[in-house]
């Protein structure tokens, strides 16, 4: 595995398609969807492998499942590039555009970023996923999938490379790392002349981990300790609505929510509301001790509580007696993700928006929210939470840069 | 000295002036201008001390310039603060709004980033010029400059403080690293948990010694090896001007040129005339196999010209057939900063700016433009090489991040 030759051939490549009409990146991905769906019986042979490897291996139930390719979820990743298609091509755009002193005209233009690196765990829909979104910002891709799904990630990037070939696309703005060694992933983090930039997606440990390791800048898709704020002036039914939607409705995710902080004045009328409402569900409530004091059935929150994002039927309740203790105690806990307040107060609306400090702050919504596809990119690479370059839901935008042309007659500076 | 304590008082710090309107932070610059000039004495005796130890330990007399103040680069500092003072607040502004499936209501806001690190060499001024741009932008700054500087660091850092304590405002906002060992240096560079992103100002050499060394997001402001090509359909005189005043003007700085390439059909008319206006400069020209034939008083260029940075009176020349090899030539070697094409072709126009690869493309104009304050930002943070988060000259934006607020009327999730 030659690292720093698969660098050098993305290079090639990811100048190559920078250049690239609308038009023709949506014919590339039209011809890779087809391959795939064409070469349905490969991918399913080296998914078998890949499957038959992980059983041996004790995989757990939950990742075989993730593992598993069947016709129904080709077709769905088929869909998928067909999807990244319709979406508007972010690059060329002109960003802002002035005059400067000097009768310089400048534009800032939206570009590709060049070479991206993504390292995944097991999921192979990711391949695509990723050689699709980076296509069609013109970006080249370079990709590290998980050991277990590797059989199935060859065949997926192979196919698509070919299809790229042979309608005289750069084959190499697609490249699969087929080495599955640790030290191989490591000097993929160290790629600092050939990668512009890592995305890692996976388990936050495992981000954490390349974040750690990676001498390539990162863009950090993150943990979520996502709260709701439940003011003394809201709507206790739409209130009770948005907490058992934001724990319940898909625990195992990161815009999930983990905490619930009530208002005081409210919380002998609310409480015994929500835990009636999320009674159904099994949610292993844990409070603080005036929660346990109006909710005498539930267990005790520790201070470990606080800080752990559970991503299961799990949640903890603290009560507060005004908004400033509420956006204290969410700033201090808080993965700076998503963080509700239910309030029918207007200055409370903004003090709360204004304070906390989170990618996505909502007023009167669920947390479950904060999805690329929910706020309306069509796509999503990620949800940020880093301050840098990109923050919160993460469309193709985030995968491009900016550059500066600037038209003259002649000016030199005096 | 306590990295640790030094971040927590700066998040708290950034969690207060993040909440301040734009009049009182341009107050706490006013203050802060006006404390400089009053405590003048102060600043000059401790510059004297820095003097002192720079004279004995031998720094040579370039660095000891950029050392030394007087009343009136004190002045000059404090209208820095003011003329801060004077700029657009970015924190606030509505990047994007728009309206969901869902029917919430999204906004982009800028806010600030949080706790900025800045480590940088010699020059005392960086520590109040940087002090003004990350508080005017929200932010906390903890600083960390060259240990020539270090009394009259300490003494700018303490008076700004100072001033900015006796008005209400949280001194902590800015913080000075006293301890100048290359250990501290290195724990601010790992300070994860309390920095957000770490901004080296300095040689090319100091901010590579960064990237390598720092955990904590870095926006690296690089190199510049800049070239003017010269199109076979250029006006010659214009050319002759810009080429003249992109090597000459200020041939120390990264946006200076350092590389002309020409068109082979007019390089037999252009090369002497260009010879010729810069002769009164002594500037050393390096030319490859058919510039030296048409300049037979030239040095022969070496394959490590191609790719050096001068920064000096020197200057290589490459003919070139075409602007295809023009291109593949720039794109080979440049840094990514600024290029310029010299041209009245407008698909050669249109070709450069489209695939040459850097922050600034320019047509018909000096490379020399490439500035903050030439661009119409009124400051400069420093000119950023990298495409994530910032690209080109940084002004206050670069500075910013952004956060989405979301309203709502009760949506949860289906």
């Amino acid at each position: 595995m030659d690292l720093i030759q698969m660098g050098k051939n993305a290079q090639i490549a990811a100048n190559q398609i920078s250049q690239l009409s609308t038009v023709k990146k949506n014919q590339a991905l039209q011809v890779m969807a087809e391959a795939l769906l064409e070469h349905s019986d490969e991918i399913l042979q080296a998914n078998e492998t890949d499957m038959n490897h992980a059983t041996e291996n004790g995989v757990e139930s939950v990742m075989l499942d993730r593992l598993k390719l069947t016709r129904e979820r080709i077709e769905a990743m088929s869909d998928g590039l067909l999807q990244i298609a319709t979406l508007a091509d972010p690059i060329g755009e002109e960003i802002k555009g002035w005059k400067t002193e000097d009768d310089l005209k400048i534009s800032q233009v939206r570009v590709p970023i060049g070479v991206i690196g993504m390292i995944f765990e097991a999921r192979p829909n990711v391949t695509v996923d990723a050689a699709g979104l980076t296509f069609k910002s013109g970006n080249a891709v370079i990709l590290r999938g998980g050991k277990e799904a590797l059989h199935s990630n060859v065949v997926l990037a192979g196919i698509m490379r070919k299809a790229l070939s042979e309608h005289e696309f750069p084959k190499n703005a697609i490249q699969m790392v087929d080495d599955p060694s640790h030290d191989i992933a490591n000097q993929l983090m160290q790629l600092t002349d050939y990668l512009d930039v890592l995305i890692p997606r996976g388990s936050a440990k495992f981000i954490k981990m390349v974040i750690q390791n990676a001498k390539v800048p990162v863009i950090e898709t993150g943990a979520g300790n996502c709260h709701v704020y439940v003011d003394e002036s809201a709507d206790l039914q739409k209130a009770v609505d948005i907490v058992v939607n934001a724990k319940t409705q898909r625990p195992s995710v990161c815009n999930a929510m983990e905490k619930l902080v009530v208002n005081s004045a409210i919380a002998s009328e609310f409480l015994p509301r929500v835990e009636k409402a999320l009674n159904p569900y099994n949610v292993d409530l844990r409070g603080d001790e005036r929660a346990v004091a109006i909710l005498p059935n539930i267990n005790s929150a520790t201070d470990d509580d606080w800080g752990t994002e559970y991503n299961d039927y799990i949640m903890a309740i603290k009560v507060v007696d005004d908004i400033d203790s509420a956006i204290e105690h969410i700033n201090k806990y808080n993965t700076k993700h998503s963080e509700a307040i239910i309030t029918n107060n207007y200055q409370h609306s903004q003090q709360f928006t204004n304070q906390i400090d989170a990618a996505v702050v909502y007023v009167n919504a669920s947390t479950r929210f904060t999805d690329g596809f929910k706020f309306g990119f069509g796509a999503e690479i990620g949800i940020s939470t880093q301050k840098l370059h990109a923050r919160g839901p993460m469309g193709l935008e985030a995968l491009t840069s900016t550059k500066y042309i600037v038209n003259g007659d002649g000016q030199i500076r005096k």
